[in-house]
C-alpha cells in the first residue's frame, strides 16, 4: 500500500494513457510498473519524471547497460528496496550477468567503505587531484 | 589536516613502504595520494585495503573504467568530496570524457531522484520484480 | 518485531503512562504509535524526545502542516518506511491533499536530484550565496 | 574548480544562451549561478533540469517558500553544502526570517534523530498507518 | 560564514549565556565552540540540543569514551566534517588513542561496506535474528 | 528472496565451504546467515569480505561489544535493515544488555540530529579542532 493509491491503465485519463503506452512501447512490455501508477495521481509529475528517464537512459556516450548499473549502484547506496529491485531486473534485461552483478556489488561495496574512510578521517584532496578536475 | 598525520614514503615502515610500492606498480604512477598515507597510520588496514581495491577493480566481467564510473557515482550519492575527485581522476585515466562524465551524472542523478519518490510514496515492489530476483 | 519490546499502556510505569497520557491528549488521540512504545523501555530517553517533539512541532514561525512536510521530506531522503508512514498521516491530519503530497514528492525529487549533481560535479559555492548567508 | 569547467554566458552556444535567459527572467536576476554553468557542458541535461526545477518550484497545491523550505531541508540531510547555500538563499528571497530558518532546522534535526531510531529499533510500522495510507 | 550568524558570550542574552556557562563547566573548558554560538540565534533550540546532548553523553550504561566512538562513526557515515572534527577531539579529551581511531574508522568502512552489500543484494533478514529481537 | 540465489553449504564448493567453517568455528555457531550465503555466489568476494570483518571485528585496540556497538550505529545511521538485525544479535552475543542498547540508539539519534543541524547551518569548523586534529 503506497501513500497514493495505484493508477490502473482502465482508470487512467487520456494524458496518463499517453504515457503508459508509451512506456509500454519503448521497454516491449505490456504492463506498467508499480512505481507509474503511483507517480501517475499526478500527470505532469509522471510526465516530466518518464521523459527524464527515457532521455537519459537512452544509448548516448554510455551504454545502457552501464546506467543500469550505475542506477543499481546508486539504489544499493541509498537503501532502495523498491530501486534495487526494479533496475536489477531491468540490468538483466540489458544483459547483465550473475558474475556482472557479484562484481558490481564488490565495488559499491568498497565504494561505500572507502567513502566513509575519506571522510571520517577528513582527508584533504590532494593538489594533483584539484588541477586534475579542471 | 586529516585526523591522523600522513606517513611520507621516507618516514615509512618496510610494511608500509611495500604497500606504496605495489600502489604506484600497478596504477603505473610515481606518487602517493592523501588517502593512503592516512591509512597508513595502521598498516594493517592499508594493506587490506590496497588489496581489496586492487582485486575488485581489476578488470574482470566488467571493465576497470565501469568500476571507476560506477565508484563516481557512490560518492557523488554520498557526498564524499574526497572521493568524487580521486576516482573522476580516475575514470579520466581510464578514458572517461566530458561526455561520458556529463551522462554519469545524469543517470546519478536521476537515481537519487526516482530513488526519493520509490521510498517517500511507499511503493509496493512489484510481484514480477521478486519472481526476477531469483 | 522491534529489536525492544514495546511496553504498553497497562505494564508501564507511572512516568512512561504519564508521557502516553500527554501524547494522547496533545494528539487527540486514544492510541499510542509502535515507536513510543519501544522508546518506552528507557523512560528518560522517551521523555526527552516526546518533549523536543512536542516543542519544535508547536505552532510558532512555521506552522505544524509546513513542518509535518518537511519530517516527510526528511524522512523520504533517508528512507525511513516508518518515519514515512507515521509523518504522511500526521501531515494528513493537518490537511494535507492528495496534490500537496504529489508536489511535495515533487520537491524531494528534484532536491535530492540536483543535490547529487552538485555534489558529483563539486561544483564551487558562489560569492554571492556565502555573502548572503550573513 | 568543478570537475568539468564552467560555460559563462559569452561562450555558451545558442540553446544554452536560452536557457540562461530564461533563467534570469523567471527569477528576475542579472547573473547565472555556478550550478547551471557546469550543468552547460552537457546542454539537453542543463535544459531538461531547468526546466524541471521550473516547473516544480512554481506555485501550485504548495507556495514557493514551502517548496524552498523543503528544499532545505533535504539539503541539509544529504549534507549538500552548495544546495544548502543556494537554496537558502533562495527560501531568503521567498521571505523566510532568521525565526523561521531556526524552526526549519529544529524540525530537521528531529527528523534526523526519529529516523534513526524508528530504524535502529526497527520498529514495525502501525496497522493504522497502512490503512490511512490508502 | 554560517547561514545564521554566531552569537558571542559578550552579547548572548540571560537565558544563552546560561546554557554556555553550563557547557564550560560541564565540558571544563573556557571557550564555546561555533555550534552552539549558531544554535545561539534560537535559544530553545539551543537549551533543548544541550540538555539533550548533556543526558545522553553523560556515563551510563555504556562510558562517555565508547559514546564519544558511537558519534564519531554516525558523523563519518553522514559525512558531517564539523562533526567528525568535534568529536574526534571530544573522543580525544576522552582517551582515544590513534590506535583506537584506526580500529574505529576500520569498523566504519566495513559497516558501510556490508550496509551496502546487503542492502544491494536485498538479503532477506534471518528467522534466527527475528526471533533474536524479541 | 535475494537478487543472487544463496549457496548452501551442501552445494558449495570447496572454496566455499573452507569460510563457511570457518565462520562457523569463529563464531562457535552451527550456522551460516543469509549473507554469507549469498555472497557466496562470488567465492573470491565471500573470502575477501569474511577475512576483512573477521580481521577487524578480532579484539585489538577496542573491545568486540565495542565494535558491534559501532556496527548497530552506521547500520541504524543506513537505514539497513539486515545489519541492524544481524550485529543488533551480535551484540547481545558480546553481552550488550538492553540498557546498553537504548543508550546505544539515543547516541545515535542525537548524532544524526546534530549532524543535520551542523550541515544545515553550514557551521565553520573552529580552528582549535583543526589544530587538534595533528
Amino acid at each position: 500500500m503506497a501513500t497514493l493509491p495505484m493508477v490502473g491503465y482502465d482508470d487512467a485519463p487520456p494524458e496518463v494513457r499517453a504515457v503508459y503506452d508509451d512506456i509500454m512501447e519503448t521497454r516491449k512490455t505490456d504492463w506498467i510498473n508499480n512505481f507509474w501508477k503511483v507517480l501517475a495521481n499526478d500527470p505532469p509529475t509522471l510526465a516530466r519524471t518518464w521523459n527524464s528517464i527515457k532521455e537519459v537512459m537512452a544509448p548516448g556516450a554510455l551504454d545502457p547497460l552501464t546506467k543500469e548499473l550505475i542506477y543499481v549502484a546508486v539504489s544499493a547506496t541509498n537503501g532502495c528496496e523498491y530501486c534495487i529491485r526494479s533496475h536489477t531486473a531491468g540490468a538483466r534485461r540489458q544483459g547483465m550477468t550473475d558474475a556482472m552483478l557479484a562484481e558490481l556489488m564488490a565495488v559499491v561495496g568498497m565504494a561505500n567503505e572507502t567513502n566513509a574512510l575519506a571522510n571520517g578521517y577528513a582527508v584533504d584532496v590532494d593538489a594533483a587531484f584539484l588541477k586534475d578536475a579542471r
